[in-house]
């Protein structure tokens, strides 16, 4: 939509957005069924009146090329297209709604599509700020990479071998030791699950987590047939395993180190309470260790470097780190697994970018990258400190609670009243906050925000966290109003 | 499998590589029920007499790590493995067999696994030779491409709003109109073909396609329950795919600009009759022209030039012209329809990586691009000019039959006997020969194999054709041989 009506001497605005919006719908651009934008969008836009947009929506009504459905909005008409072009589409719609992928969850669609619009402020992302990024030496070091014209064709099965040696050192300072034939590079962590999800599990497979997860905000085992279960990391923990593990092929997918959405780490009795239950039940351990290189303090040992049985899937990643656009992670695995993944990741997209692990490799050979994490650990903690702060002082002690983040980008901040809901979700997205609701990690928490410090500048923290607290208190008093209507 | 055994004073060669086997066993590397390499392999890869090798696995065996079964080789033993180690490590190899995702067909995995050791001769590969591809122009172009800290981060959707400009006016070149939310970046076509099964299509759905198709090479559409169905493109083309389009949800694939592996370009009547019959059943097409830029004339007009209702998606790519290594690609649609397959995508790996696609803006606003296309084409041209002659040369006129070529990589080359089966394929394999034979596009051909002039050296191909000659001559006399025993 990057097309604007501009005035013209003989073309009023309102023709001019008519056969804008008729060409769409003639190329097949609008299929049938297709949901305009509502009319205050249009107008804000395109810069003309709302009067204008509703003028030429009429207009094309009566042509009837477009119809309103009552109290909900205004769409692409199906019949009139066809008698209009005398033509046959597809189906555009219904082979949409038939895809066997799922679609992102509509809170989450709504993120992702607002997230890359500069006016909203991201107070929940999961990604750093422009200005935590190393651009300026990143792009420096594109002036010192040699191009060998051998590693810009396809990529062999497992990736760069100069990339795959450099993570075999960096890995060792970390306590995993691995070969390069241990390791398959994908472009992020989320493909290495989806590359976990159809490459080991049969369909109806078991994949346990912890009730608050990132499983839950995006979907690679779902979407092939895998069904999730919670399970608590307390004592019992083995005999709520077998329960379902005797029954399906499983798994379990775990962040022990900062995880995503709550920011905890396992205690090392967790740890080894998961390792001894998953062993003895040959349940296979993912392990999603992205976020190991932000803790403010030096972190717990990873359950991979103490893995002797071939157990564990360690995924690690660039993303939190260097740079989300690179897409580079990587799976650590027993070889014949790493072949495996490595097989579909061919089939999937041939490899990943070959610049982006030139990149890679460049950073963690030179130890770019370790002196990147110094500085970026020092930046998070003061933004973490200046978000608690913040927090205290515009009273959020009196409506919430939080634990003091040990590293990352989250404070996990629990409500004392459930109301973060869906329309808590609209209203702030009305007035440009975006923040992570609880409920979209673990369906049934409406205590809870991922609250990131990692993205928003200081002005954004403060302004968003004002709405945020506006609408609490709102929320609180209407949650109050109904409780009393409900007892009268 | 980086390692060596080096000489040692007081470590005989065969105790080192008894302990390296031994670790990777321990620690799940080799998971029980991997076979190990052949013994000849293990030999020539560690630089030792075989019969060192034979002596440390005979060590192994007697310590019940190791198995051997009768014909089948040298096996990781389990239940040895459990006594030794008191621990239970996942049944890998039983995971690996469960998933969902299809394992690449054996010849194609062969055809990957050797692919990166230069010590092949590379007769089919669908990629350019790393000296037809501008690597030091892209290592230039890099010293001069600025990094956005914005453009770093995760990507939106449909991919950099820069490159999809970009893709704007070189699509208009071409003749297709598109506005930027008309396309999604990906990552190559292959990967446009994964979001498009998953996204577009229920279980079940019926894929149509030229008899001899690159999709029976990759799984894009079969690993997510979508059936192939061949489809001559003769008179009555819409009466053999209405029988099947009744019954299932349906799609057409078709490359009608240098076909892969065929090299063939439809003509006006075939694009007419194919868009026809399409449109009248309300069939997408998936229009795959990625090798559109490399014909030696002036290419054919697309179908999605004259699409006029939305009916044909539309693939290009990067990964044949300017670096695969790039992956970068991209897909043509409806807004709404890309902007389905840009969720899935999300929802895959997050969008692709942005300093492929930085670069690729870069390229494609400079001019560079359309340059080296130009010196491209005129390499490519006489690469098979020189290939021809050497068919000639060799004798090849007795033995098989081609039509030149338009363009791309390939000489579909078809020999007049059904020779190129499997043993065929291995037995050039073994000479370090690497051919794609034509079953891996067609299963029931026997006769083709997909000749690329694009790879291999001048002296490599004189080499490669030599040797396939040979290979020919002798399997024409085995099939002669064999059919007079039959006679008998």
């Amino acid at each position: 939509m990057d097309w604007k009506p501009s005035p013209h001497p003989h073309l009023p605005l309102q023709r001019q957005i008519a056969s804008w919006i008729a060409e769409r719908v003639e190329t097949g651009d609008w299929a049938a069924g297709t949901r305009l934008p509502a009319q205050r969008e249009l107008a804000a836009r395109w810069g003309v009146n709302r009067s204008t947009v509703q003028a030429a929506l009429d207009e094309l009504k009566a042509d009837g090329l477009l119809e309103a459905r009552r109290g909900s909005g205004v769409y692409v008409s199906g019949g009139a297209w066809n008698s209009l072009l005398k033509r046959a589409q597809p189906n555009w719609q219904r082979h949409i709604r038939a895809g066997v992928h799922r679609p992102n969850r509509h809170t989450i669609r709504l993120i992702n599509d607002s997230e890359p619009d500069p006016s909203f402020i991201r107070l929940g992302t999961g990604e750093l700020s422009p200005d935590l990024l190393p651009a300026a030496a990143i792009e420096d070091s594109l002036r010192e990479i040699k191009i060998d014209p051998q590693e810009i064709g396809y990529s062999s099965p497992l990736g760069s071998l100069r990339l795959r040696r450099a993570l075999c050192a960096y890995l060792a300072e970390r306590g995993v030791q691995a070969a390069p034939d241990n390791i398959c590079i994908v472009s992020g962590a989320l493909q290495a699950l989806q590359l976990i999800a159809v490459g080991l599990l049969e369909e109806g497979s078991a994949v346990f987590h912890e009730p608050a997860t990132y499983l839950n905000s995006v979907h690679p085992f779902q979407s092939v047939g895998m069904r999730l279960f919670p399970a608590e990391l307390g004592t019992g923990l083995e005999e709520r395993l077998a329960r379902i593990a005797r029954r399906r092929q499983s798994l379990l997918y775990a962040i022990p180190a900062l995880n995503n959405p709550t920011g905890r780490c396992w205690t090392q009795a967790e740890r080894d309470r998961v390792y001894a239950a998953c062993t003895k039940l040959r349940i296979p351990i993912v392990e999603d260790d992205v976020y190991r290189d932000l803790t403010f303090d030096p972190p717990p040992p990873s359950m991979k470097s103490a893995d002797t049985s071939g157990q564990v899937l360690y995924l690690g990643s660039l993303s939190k780190t260097l740079s989300p656009g690179l897409r580079i992670g990587w799976i650590v695995a027993p070889s014949p697994v790493a072949a495996r993944l490595a097989d579909v990741k061919m089939q999937t997209d041939y490899g990943s970018s070959a610049f982006s692990q030139a990149i890679a490799a460049h950073w963690l050979e030179t130890g770019l990258y370790e002196r990147h994490l110094e500085s970026l650990r020092g930046e998070l903690r003061a933004r973490a400190d200046f978000a608690q702060e913040e927090l205290r002082r515009l009273g959020f002690d009196e409506l919430a609670q939080w634990t003091p983040p040990e590293g990352g980008f989250y404070i996990w901040l629990r409500f004392r009243r459930p109301i973060v809901d869906k329309p808590f979700f609209l209203r702030l997205l009305e007035r440009r906050i975006l923040i992570n609701p609880g409920y979209i990690y673990d369906p049934g928490d409406l205590h809870h925000i991922r609250l990131s410090y990692a993205y928003a500048s200081r002005a954004e923290t403060i302004a968003g966290l004002t709405a945020l607290r506006e609408e609490a208190l709102r929320a609180e008093a209407e949650a109050k109003t109904g409780a009393e209507a409900a007892d009268d």
